[in-house]
């Protein structure tokens, strides 16, 4: 048909001419549309980026030249043009292509991303090694949306770079949008460079260099050059925030005028040292549905390719997500109380804390992408007497992991984390599993750590928490997985619970399960088919990961030999761990069996596949429980 | 004698009249020198804080009004006029006050502080507090260093600062400095803002304004709604990266000129809205030699209070510190191989990497205050074939935890960590403590988790993983603590090490030490002790918590039914939970006991105290062994 099928890698996209260039466009883009179509995946910012991930193929030297895509997810194309169009349609199914670069999949994936603002400190470590090497002719180039450029880490890699005189280039993805819409200063910033008359003078006199007198990159330099500081300073207008850290600022460009974007790189390409060349995009672009509603199509499911159109599955009569569950629960308590706030790092609609923001906007906080801040700002706020309901997923909670220990649980600030996304989440695959808070939080000390069976005990525990904080108790974790509970009818007037209470689920004979969270469901399940086979045997709804329950503990481990602990997070110094550390520290002899996540990274693919991989279905349950007892 | 004896809370300062305050300042001044040549502490930011410490209290009300001082060090003067002058004397020690400002000492320290860059975030919790209280007249003051500014996470609070309209003041304590030479693009960017001269003569108009005309605040605001913002921009010459951030800058101001401050901060106080002040001020003020050796006097020994003169204890024929050993074997290994690179986020001085700075500056990368960054940015390296060892303090460590997972051992990329003051650190206190880089780390996958004994082995895993990182191999920690070794002969010919390898000490009957880094030392000890008494035990050196010698393990709990794990952190998810598991894993009966840090935060003193107060010390040791025994 067109240009696409005869590309394999960039080595045939750079035979082609420069006015093919938009016709691949469209048809790179109609790929795209197609593909995700089928199999769900992140839309909206990889149609935004097509004609410049094509004219970064087209006129950088890629593998050799480095290209690193802040976040990933917008890097569909860039995997279709790096001999991956062939295995696209496996894209984030299990054994299939990663939805997001992975050093392992290709050479063309020079690092690694997943989570937001890593894409600067990784190519200036690349940068600074070619200049060490002697290399000045390598490009290193970071696409990074103006979402992602608000995480402070992009901040410090900025910071960083002025200091050494290397060869770099930020590309900056203006579409205003993180998943939700950008928020903050460096957004108003950006809207400001960009409407500014003064500056758009100047950039048409240099666009107009660039565009009709390509490679006169000596003329460009001496135009730079020649201009003192105050005055360019004056003629850019606000836009010296990125000059001020050492960047020389371009832009903004139309980036969706592919034969413009390569005229402008080719000139970029040849000049040296720190440049930020500010692109602007929208997201969802090339799909009309997608462009209107930006947030809904970051990531939609299944949809038709010609029209947009979501194909919804029919939901009516199962149990609601945890994330709906959380956010009508916070809104609850919050017209109750006028001191419940909200506070997400840029994942309002995912958490759906945008249920509280609709009714009750001037008490919830989106703080754009900075989990680091999320946590201290909330701190800040449970200083002052307020209750504030802080939500993370679990893997970028990490992000966040110093401010915990040190700006709220050394205070014994009692803010409420609500840790979404805990455990695995599926397709996103290995950045975003949520392996790893329950043991890195447990080993915190004057913290509470609790996840429930269902949306019954979600909205207990976050009564519980509420009343904690009320009286001034300790931090207290909630953590719960992505997507749907186990009750239709989850509305239960929520009621107290006894922090660091367990609940008998069933007794029975030589073993019990002690699980944490919605994995009990699962041993429920095990559990009743055993029944039906004559086994009986106990289980324990743990509740609460710290304080454990030891009055609980004490009776079990005097009642059953065996013990199976059943949790969805690694294996090493979780609830395993806190239990065999108790059977250890009190002498007993019980035998203790676990099921939890290998000390391994776990792949991306759906939750029925990975369920199996590591033995959280069902029949293993049952399996597992078996073995033991024969 | 003078003002500052009359002087018990703030109340009393604002007794005083302006032109009384330069001299309360000196006697301030004077105080804080005079304990702290006695009593060791953070000398040099808190003398360039005197003057700005008397204004804020003359102006402000505290603690009605809230004032977060970003790090804490520099609150000396603070804690002397906020009623713990006469304890001043017990600062740092066992069971007196803190070092750092923290809630729980007064009510006059708003928010707790240690690490660097969290102020500006609680500051703005506070004041959105005062907002949705609808509270319009109190002031909210965070006062950070240009070092700490450059942390993402400042960056981060900013962003969201001027999205809502609160009452806030940020106060940039400009000294050039963080513990170290600040770095970086900020660095610069400070120094040009002073040096404009357009700026300057703007500055002086506005000063005018302010000094002579103090009280006229509507004066000021018009002066400043009246002016365009390109125009002001222009007059603000590079100052405008605050402005573009939303905030109003003010500044620069003589740190050092109390009057001055005082009527400059009363004309801001009633100014509403986000102010940035910025405060040009001397480290180490009044004390000469503190002014000339800036580093030094960060935190110097104990001094001669009139002449400054260091008074070092005769250090002849001790052994080394670990920092130094680190920091001459990187040397060594720099000088074979020009791929090796070492990288600090502002501890350069602190973890000895100035010795290979000396040598080879341009393979030396001090990144600023910005842990997350300097992860990352050596993962860049590591992917390009470099072989970074990347310096942090332990309780720092945590700022980068994320990075470590999701761009280091993810990719398998063999960055080596050096992780200093691991353990227990001293007088710094709780925010501090290495207590928790072991357990946290031993859930990641894919990392190699090492802790020398003594200076030798610290050689011999730097040779280790330096082997390991240039075949490729995983990321490679080695953690040990602050302070000199055991080893005055401590430049051994550096031997690879087989990872996961243990060593044994010694060999006895019915229990096994094993021990985790140079608290065997301590062990040791016991066990000596024990043998003159007739008890003979095994030992050993356990060196790699991760992957754990599942050889050694295997043998010694078959021929030893007790086991006794020790390890300077937590309790919780080290070494003792690795054993614990390996033992129910496997289904053992061995006895296990523990000596390790118990699950609560460890509050400062010196090492002796807190060794005996948590079981480290060499009695503590033996008593337990005998304990297990009888």
């Amino acid at each position: 048909m067109g240009y696409l099928e005869n590309i394999e890698t960039p080595a045939d996209l750079r035979k082609l001419s420069v006015d093919q260039l938009p016709q691949l466009c469209d048809e790179l883009r109609q790929f795209i549309i197609e593909q995700t179509a089928k199999r769900p995946g992140h839309l909206g910012s990889s149609l935004g980026m097509v004609e410049l991930t094509v004219a970064l193929h087209y006129v950088f030297d890629t593998p050799n030249d480095k290209l690193v895509w802040d976040v990933g997810h917008q890097a569909y194309g860039h995997k279709i043009l790096t001999g991956r169009k062939n295995q696209f349609h496996t894209n984030r199914t299990y054994g299939g292509i990663s939805g997001f670069p992975r050093r392992e999949e290709s050479e063309y994936d020079a690092f690694g991303t997943g989570h937001s603002s890593t894409s600067i400190s990784a190519i200036l470590g690349m940068a600074m090694a070619a200049k060490m090497n002697g290399d000045s002719k390598r490009s290193h180039i970071a696409v990074i949306g103006d979402g992602a450029m608000t995480g402070g880490m992009a901040f410090e890699a900025m910071n960083q770079a002025a200091y050494r005189n290397v060869n770099m280039m930020v590309i900056l993805n203006d579409n205003k949008m993180s998943i939700d819409s950008s928020t903050g200063a460096m957004s108003k910033y950006l809207l400001k460079i960009t409407a500014s008359p003064a500056y758009n003078r100047f950039k048409n006199h240099l666009w107009n260099l660039f565009t009709f007198k390509s490679n006169q990159s000596n003329k460009i330099t001496d135009f730079f050059g020649g201009i003192g500081n105050g005055l360019k300073g004056y003629l850019l207008g606000g836009s010296n925030w990125f000059q001020s850290l050492g960047f020389r600022y371009f832009g903004p460009a139309d980036g969706h005028d592919v034969i413009h974007l390569v005229k402008t790189l080719q000139s970029l390409k040849a000049l040296p040292g720190l440049k930020l060349f500010h692109v602007q995009t929208l997201k969802g672009k090339g799909l009309d549905m997608a462009e209107k509603h930006q947030t809904l199509f970051h990531a939609p499911g299944k949809f038709n390719p010609d029209t947009g159109q979501l194909i919804s599955s029919n939901t009516e009569g199962m149990p609601p997500k945890y994330q709906d569950v959380f956010g009508h629960t916070i809104l609850e308590f919050a017209r109750k109380d006028e001191k419940v706030v909200g506070i997400t790092p840029a994942m309002a609609t995912g958490c759906s804390l945008t249920i509280m923001d609709k009714e009750l906007p001037e008490r919830v906080f989106d703080v754009g992408i900075a989990e680091q801040h999320a946590v201290t700002f909330s701190a800040g706020l449970a200083a002052e007497g307020y209750i504030p309901f802080c939500n993370i997923y679990s893997s970028f909670f990490q992000r966040g992991y110093d401010q915990v220990i040190h700006d709220v649980a050394l205070q014994k600030l009692p803010v409420i984390f609500c840790i979404d996304r805990a455990g695995l989440v599926g397709e996103d695959g290995a950045t975003h599993q949520g392996s790893f808070d329950l043991a890195f939080l447990r080993l915190v000390p004057d913290i509470i750590i609790a996840s429930p069976l269902n949306e019954h005990e979600l909205r207990n525990m976050m009564l519980t928490a509420y009343h904690n904080a009320k009286n001034g108790g300790l931090p207290f974790v909630i953590r719960y997985p992505r997507g749907r509970g186990v009750l239709v009818d989850w509305h239960n007037e929520p009621e107290d619970m006894e922090i660091g209470k367990s609940k008998v689920l069933s007794v029975g004979e030589n073993l019990v399960v002690l699980s944490l969270g919605p994995l009990g469901n699962n041993v429920q399940d095990a559990i009743q088919q055993l029944n039906a086979e004559g086994v009986h045997v106990g289980h324990v709804d743990v509740r609460f990961l710290k304080p454990l329950d030891e009055e609980m503990l004490q009776t079990v481990l005097a009642q059953y030999p065996n013990v199976l602990t059943v949790e969805d997070g690694t294996e090493k110094g979780g609830l395993f761990s806190a239990v065999a550390e108790y059977i250890k520290e009190h002498q007993l002899d019980n035998k203790l069996y676990h099921v939890a996540l290998p000390d391994r990274f776990i792949q991306h693919g759906d939750i029925p596949s990975l369920y199996k991989e590591v033995g959280f279905d069902v029949d293993n349950i049952k399996q597992k429980i078996k073995e033991i007892l024969s």
